[in-house]
Formats: structure tokens, C-alpha cells, sequence
């Protein structure tokens, strides 16, 4: 059986490929891109693309921008400018992107559906469940029940690092050689990471308690 | 507050827009249509603009045809041919599209959320729950706690018509002076609809069950 997940070109998606790939063959293993309009989509895209190519996974990247359009969040390009600070901060919450995740999750569904797939993955942990309710235990619950019955061919929904911090999947990550130097984390909308969004605060802290040096480049 | 719906252009969500309407007044009631690359999107979506047109309400469409590429169905223009006979017969089922209505409701809920919407109705009902899993009641009801745990905004999900039958909605809608001459039903990719296809063979019948002629044509 196969498994599909979004790899969003992120630490933790792809740490999450990873260690799916422990698992699993690189052939059982599809991933799904999603454009929808962020501000950094063009460049976590350009790192999903390299990260699959590394991992010898096939990438499919769909053009959601049109649903994008309909949504309000400042982490879309047409939404205000991305706070600087810590993740957990109150003004990090208008980076919510209304329903991505149960968006991104139903694709999902549809997809390991028509592809043989047992189980759809999902890259969520610890430390987004402040700010994100789509990334919430009890959200990942209901997500399970409501796919397994979306479709008589039964679905299942793993978040194997719900229970983990940023900092734990990045210790994973080190252990199973992620080429973290091909992730993209940064909310900004420019080449270089910015260090400054929550996103980014978050990643080079991850580093330092780990005792590493994050291999990208920052401005 | 406002309210959401899937306008499909069929008479299931047309009557369910002329329900609402008797609650809302136009300007709260916002229709999304979805192109999905099925056979008879083209038509259902010439339906649904005269359906909005016709009740003055907004209406949107969003355009997921590259999302229906990588799902298979027969009722996709890339599946087999649509069967013909009873929608309960087991060939139906080929025309099941894995994850539609999860898929559908997810975009609903970030929409509802984006748009001060307090609530997303589906016009599903009785008759679609022996071929469609993401009709039931029980996946409404997983459904609906899914989405309320997905956000901080806490949207509702209503489906009025879930005890229904389909002649039932058909009745209502006959009460309500719904113009199904605006209405698409049929299956088939072509502008003239079939009546021998499920779908066609389930609306006839919900007429004649109300001693009404149905006002569209058939080949």
C-alpha cells in the first residue's frame, strides 16, 4: 500500500518524509504541493520540488490560487504584512489561513483514494497548536473520523509528530541526514530568509537547542 | 450573519437556496460553484449562474479542474462512460468522486470564515446515502465537528435536507416556486439531458411522485 502527504517544502513536512521513508519505498511514497497564494509559495515550492528530486519521490503541485483568493490571511499576498516574533505571539495569528489544513487534508483524502493509498500524513506538531486550531489534537481526531467516513475505501490520518516540538522534530530530522539546507521556512516574501517572522524564530531556535547551525542563509 | 452554500445548479441545492432565503435575505447568502472536471459541470454551471441570477444572490466559481485530474471517477470527463439505471443500483457507485463533498465543505468553511458566514449548508439528502459515503448522516456529523475544531471562528455546518427524500425536496420545492426549468440534473456530458442516468431517473420520478411535469427537456 502507498501513502501521500503534503510536502510543503518546511522542516517538519519534510522531516515527516523522511521518516515515512523508513517505512515505506520511495515508489509507495506521492506527495502533494499546493500553490495557494502565500506569500512564500514560490520559494517553499521551488524547495519542495528540490526536496522530492533528493528523495527520488514523485511531487504533484496543484493550483489552488483561485480558492486562495476567497480567503483573508496576511500570510496570503493579498493580506497585510507578516508579524516579526516569537510564533505564540497573539499578532502571529493572522498568518492563519482559514481551513487550509482540513483543505489541504480532504485533496489528500481524494487523492490516496484514487491511489491506492492507506493513509494520508500529516506533518502538524506541538508547537503549532497555539496559534493554529487546524494543527490541534482534537482537530486531527475529527479530521480521522470525518475522511474514514468521507468514503467506503477507509482512509486513515496520521500526524506522527503531533506530540513532538519543533525542536524534537529537528533532532529526528539531524538523525535521519534531512537536508535541511534545502528547506524553506521563512513567511516572506523574498528569497532570502528573513530570520525575523515567528516562522523563522522558530527554525533558528530549533537549531540552537539542538547544538546545530542551521544550514541556510539568512539576510 | 451570513450564510454559505455549494450551488451545483441541480435541484437539491436550488431549493435549498430558496429554503435559506426565506431566513436570509439575498446580500447575507453567498453560492460558491466548483469546476471539478466532471461530464456535466459545463451545463450545472450555466444552471447555477441563472439559479444566482434569478434569486439575486452572489455567486462565485472556483475553478479545481486540476484537483479533479489526479481523482478518478466515471463522472469525470477522464472516467468511463456514466451507467445508466437507478441511482441505488450498484454501477452507480462509479460515479462516486472520492473526497467531493469533504473537499467542497472544507473550501465552504474558509470561505464562511473569511466572509463573516456563521454557517455552510449542504443540500445533501436521503436518497444519496446508499452510493455516497460523504452524504450520510454520520459523516455530516463528523463533518461539522471537523470544521468547528479547524478554526477559532467556529463555523456551523447545516444539511436541512438530510432526512429527505429526494421527492420530498421536490415537493418543498414546488411549495417554494423554485424554477427547476433553470435546474441541471443529468449526468451526461451533453447540453440535453439524458433521463437514463441515475440522476435523471431520480428527478423524473421525484415529479411524477408530486403529480408534476418536470419542466425541462429530454432527449
Amino acid at each position: 500500500m502507498n501513502i501521500c502527504l503534503a510536502l510543503s517544502g518546511g522542516m517538519d513536512s519534510t522531516t515527516l518524509l523522511a521518516d515515512l521513508l523508513d517505512i515505506y519505498y520511495p515508489d509507495q511514497v506521492f506527495c502533494l504541493g499546493f500553490e495557494y497564494g502565500s506569500k512564500h509559495n514560490k520559494y517553499e515550492i521551488k524547495a519542495a520540488q528540490a526536496i522530492a528530486k533528493h528523495y527520488n519521490v514523485k511531487y504533484q503541485l496543484l493550483d489552488l490560487r483561485n480558492v486562495g483568493n476567497i480567503l483573508k490571511s496576511d500570510l496570503l499576498l493579498s493580506g497585510g504584512k507578516i508579524p516579526e516574533g516569537h510564533y505564540e505571539d497573539e499578532n502571529m495569528s493572522k498568518t492563519v489561513v482559514p481551513g487550509r489544513n482540513l483543505m489541504f487534508a480532504s485533496i489528500l483524502a481524494g487523492y490516496a483514494e484514487s491511489n491506492d493509498c492507506e493513509k494520508v500524513a500529516l506533518g502538524v506538531h506541538k508547537g503549532d497548536h497555539a496559534i493554529y486550531p487546524d494543527c490541534r489534537k482534537e482537530f486531527i481526531k475529527a479530521l480521522d473520523t470525518c475522511i474514514y467516513l468521507s468514503s467506503d475505501r477507509k482512509v486513515e490520518v496520521i500526524a506522527p509528530f503531533i506530540d513532538m516540538s519543533k525542536i524534537d522534530i529537528c533532532e529526528l530530522g539531524i538523525d535521519l541526514e534531512v537536508p535541511y539546507e534545502l528547506t524553506r521556512t521563512c513567511y516572506a516574501d523574498q528569497e532570502k530568509s528573513c530570520g525575523k517572522c515567528g516562522s523563522c524564530v522558530e527554525r533558528l531556535e530549533s537549531f540552537e537547542l539542538n547544538h546545530e547551525k542551521d544550514p541556510i542563509e539568512y539576510v
